[in-house]
């Protein structure tokens, strides 16, 4: 039930129009307390849509009431309309369900550069406060997808209360959150401080490790909301433990139905001297489309993993590294010892799993990320024509 | 005639048989003097192959009497007797052309990982030695050429000297010089020192501005030797221009003839604050698949342009930004003035000049990349099978 799974918030999807499509398009997630703390993390690109310009300044005082979501069209750089559309639509929304503007968090997803239509916008957000619903979060998480093949949902269970939330996404995948819309929900009792912890504790192991094509987008968003409903003050270790498991499943989720993606990889780097090392090393494979090429082909070329290590700053020796491909050691001590055959290993699975062990320290880290295909190149070829 | 363009220079280029295709592979330029000075630059990344290794060695003294390069095999990370074939190349060369194997540099490039097979190598330098010509430039060039369609050659004349040079890559040309092998001689008379500074800087403002994939090579090589055969000194500012010339010259055939590209697109910034946020702000652009691939299907998508601006360090604001895509400005101050429409946007041919103006100060830089194809992802996904 997603973002509907904890008690006290209601939600809908509908289709206004939009999308050309006809698909829905509309999404609203209202909280009707008794409590209303939030947080929210945004995109770290500096080029930010309305709605993340808004929501910024919305998310400083800790309250959300409601958070509206449109995709088909991400109302970004459309000039000063596009901000008073999303003014316009937080001010309906607040209307609607009884609150402050301030108290409405606005997602927005599509095409970058076009106009948002707001009598449409608002004609959707008008049909989906009427048919608001404690069971209505699956058609929240359908009405946000975009090029995404499936519903994103999760939830978790704390002692007392319940943790449930929703993500579309499937291209644009990035550093510190990329086109990514999430909504997440508790009934918990926990004041905003604490949801912020939470949140951020969370998406810094699952989101920020999640680079399916090295790209930032303008929109990402991540509000977690607290209805207090459960009346349960929640632990905070074992709230932050709740949302970083509903994060982590929703991560996955993204992962697996990234654009065009064949084969699912985790880069995971051990024997990092750092933790930064080891994400700054697993990343750098993630981005090679060197690399994500050969996978696609189903071809284990550990000299691309090298070669993307070779970028880095980290702390390594090339003579002490060794990398293996499916649990096959293909690379050992940088080449100075007879390595496993490449024959070996078998990439003609959905999973692949790159270990790259620095021997170094003790930390490790793992990125999630896609292999470049004809089909990535074909979905972002023609998505906005 | 590309490096036997200047006096005192015989090449020769074989096949020896270490591509399995049967081309040419093992290419010999050496410098008859009467003087040997030489400078070189290298990969910047920390994973190096063996003949990298061994030739930053060298040139410390700033003397070289040859370069023996081979394709076919990148002679790295294939443990320690990759080094002792680059070692034992140098000394085969040295004793066949009467020198020092420390003066003489070795370029490799091929696949990563994989024996070098040194008796093929080792025949293919005696055969290269005796057909050693002051016309052999083009059959140098052909035998470095991997997935190159076309030899590149390059002429640039001073006063009363010569500078020629070839260059080989197609793919992984990246940062600061990616698998790109470059030779270039010249007649002039002129120190080590001169000719380090030359091409230090000729390389900043060419091949280090080529960033076709954003992927960085373990074998990038490029060196100058000078014979002094003219018998007249350069002036130094009029040789860093030639050296410019000849480098820019090459750089645009590496970048024509890129792995897989339809596209050849020129990212230039203007009105930056400085040089290095100019060119931070092009690298972003030319690193971003979404917007790579957009330009493969033609589709004038300055979204995703400044969607990769947003992800650097530079001083700009967004509502300040103009793009133009081959002439038409579709997106004035950040979308908040109108542009004119993506529709009048030809991508159709060949060309594509994409010009961001920061506005906000008075420096400029251009990077020349590719767009992402089915091409480019067929390419690099059958390479090594």
């Amino acid at each position: 039930m997603s973002v509907t799974a904890a008690g006290g918030f209601r939600a809908a999807g509908v289709a206004a129009g939009l999308k050309l499509s006809g698909k829905p398009d509309v999404a609203l997630v209202v909280n009707d307390g008794p409590r209303h703390a939030a947080a929210a993390v945004f995109t770290s690109n500096r080029c930010k849509a309305n709605p993340v310009l808004w929501s910024e300044r919305t998310i400083v005082d800790g309250r959300l009431t409601a958070v509206v979501l449109n995709s088909g069209g991400a109302n970004c750089y459309n000039g000063p309309d596009g901000f008073q559309t999303t003014h316009a639509s937080a001010e309906l929304v607040a209307e609607l369900t009884g609150g402050q503007a301030f108290d409405v968090a606005v997602c927005s997803t599509g095409l970058i550069g076009q106009p948002l239509d707001r009598p449409i916008l608002e004609a959707g957000i008008r049909a989906a406060a009427e048919v608001l619903s404690a069971d209505g979060g699956p058609a929240a998480a359908q009405a946000i997808m975009t090029t995404d093949t499936v519903r994103k949902e999760a939830v978790a269970t704390g002692d007392g209360w319940v943790v449930g939330g929703m993500a579309k996404g499937a291209g644009m995948l990035a550093p510190a959150l990329a086109t990514m819309l999430v909504v997440i929900t508790t009934d918990a009792v926990a004041d905003a401080a604490t949801l912020d912890a939470a949140l951020r504790t969370a998406t810094t192991t699952t989101f920020d490790r999640l680079d399916t094509d090295g790209c930032m987008s303008t929109n990402d968003t991540v509000v977690l909301m607290a209805s207090g409903a459960s009346g349960v003050a929640a632990d905070p270790g074992a709230l932050a433990g709740a949302v970083t498991r509903v994060c982590a499943d929703l991560a996955e989720q993204l992962w697996h139905d990234a654009e065009g993606a064949h084969h699912d990889i985790r880069i995971e780097v051990t024997g990092a001297v750092t933790g930064a090392d080891a994400v700054e090393v697993a990343r750098a494979v993630a981005r090679s489309n060197l690399f994500k090429a050969a996978v696609f082909g189903n071809d284990p070329n550990w000299g691309r993993v090298l070669a993307a290590v070779g970028t880095t700053t980290a702390a390594f020796e090339p003579e002490k590294i060794d990398i293996s491909m499916n649990g096959v050691t293909v690379c050992r001590a940088g080449g100075t010892q007879l390595g496993e055959p490449s024959g070996a290993v078998d990439l003609t699975g959905r999973d692949v799993h790159v270990l790259v062990d620095l021997n170094e320290g003790g930390q490790t880290a793992a990125i999630l990320t896609s292999d470049l295909t004809h089909d990535y190149v074909h979905e972002n070829s023609a998505y906005s024509t």
